[in-house]
């Protein structure tokens, strides 16, 4: 999915709400039972009751792989259910590795996934973001601040020149590729240096988790916003487990109406 | 693998390398054709004809991903084919996500497929590293300082105080763990720099990789041991693909033999 379709879903949802499908087995309503099975069940009515709210998935990769080889079958089926040009899927992999195995990387979540974008990790540099830009109408979603405590042993170590590890990362990184192909994570709660991180990529799309459970409010993010929205915010507890009964999905549905509301009004 | 028994194989085999099983289908020997079944066949004969010279095999994750479902499914015959005790298991996984969604890939490597160890990368800090750290007998490998180009780009910055980030990165990661439960990956060609790692972590294991293929000097390592060995070397390429002939096994031999010879003589 190229930007100017991205965009273009986003105008006709009004929403730029991204569902985190982060499916815990132990998290899931008593009905549907703990396996694989019951993961691919539960993502299914996930998908099907919030599908007219969302304009992205994001599948938190470690949950599937600690399912072993029945969570990557669960993985290819749940992607297999997003209708194509509905929602951007994202891979929440935060590979980070080079050359030749970035490739493989980008081989297994671009083309045996058919993920439309991927998170990676920018701690090895340039050729650990390069392989994965050679995708055409594939974005790479690269992290630049996050919202966990720990940002603070690395990303927010402040260089020599003035500058936070998460400024010089993001401008080299901004260097590789465009606003077509690059997004950057920033965690919703860094309301200090959000602005800090629109100057400096004016122009790029910024995937925000961090909104919701963590305590990130989405009206502190107009200012983020572009004149191509610029924006994905991401929310998965708060949908996927806003109820633990058999309404789940349509409660899901309920939270995710709500912030399509609030984004609709935004958008205006 | 606890320190202890792991320096007892050391001592036991005269070796401290590591086999990379960077596995590509497109590199194999011609005969055993390139499906997923191939990868097993070869990485079997690999196992079998190196496990005399090499005390670790090291699984490049990114390999199998890339075959979907059935390299998960070649992943988890691959590991189970080494015999326990006989080599650290090492999950070349590369992984740095937070709290709950580490804690998923911990589970992934450390339960599902039972390696004795998985690198991480530290980018997030604290949080990404700690929820490792809590299996016993197990190792979380941090990356350090990449041997890659892209190293310049955030692991060789700068700091206000005039460290490294790299060096930032091994001094607070150390504080989290101990030398019983964390290793630093630190790359063979960066010369300049190994003296400074091993200084900042005395005791702690090094996983050197770039020995080899990538222009590293096994003989360039031998002031980086200390009383328990401290290092691991690994040798993914010049190994596994010294011939491309049905001889691979054999010559894969040759080539381990001939580094654990000169690693006796390091150990001596």
């Amino acid at each position: 999915m190229n930007k100017e379709a991205l965009v273009e879903l986003i105008r006709r949802k009004q929403s730029f709400l991204c569902v985190g499908l982060d499916t815990d087995p132990d998290k899931l309503p008593e009905h549907l039972g703990k396996d694989a099975e019951a993961v691919y069940l539960f993502n299914r009515s996930i998908i099907e009751s919030t599908l007219p709210y969302a304009v992205s998935y994001k599948l938190n990769i470690a949950f599937y792989e600690a399912m072993g080889t029945a969570g990557w079958d669960v993985l290819k089926r749940t992607i297999d259910l997003i209708p194509k040009g509905e929602a951007l899927i994202i891979a929440d992999a935060k590979r980070g590795d080079i050359g030749n195995t970035a490739a493989r990387y980008g081989k297994a979540f671009f083309e045996t996934f058919d993920c439309d974008a991927i998170t990676v990790n920018p701690y090895m540099g340039e050729d650990s973001i390069t392989p994965f830009l050679e995708y055409a109408d594939k974005w790479t979603i690269v992290l630049g601040l996050t919202s966990n405590k720990g940002a603070q042993d690395v990303e927010l170590l402040e260089l020599k020149d003035g500058r936070f590890v998460f400024e010089a990362v993001i401008e080299r990184v901004a260097q590789l590729g465009s606003p077509e192909n690059l997004m950057f994570v920033v965690g919703a709660t860094q309301t200090d240096y959000l602005r800090r991180v629109r100057n400096l990529i004016p122009d790029h799309f910024l995937l925000v988790p961090g909104v919701g459970a963590q305590g990130g409010k989405l009206k502190d993010l107009k200012p983020l916003m572009n004149e191509d929205v610029g924006l994905l915010v991401n929310s998965s507890r708060k949908i996927i487990y806003a109820s633990s009964k058999g309404d789940f999905a349509e409660r899901a549905a309920d939270e995710a109406a709500a912030m399509q509301a609030q984004m609709q009004e935004m958008l205006a």
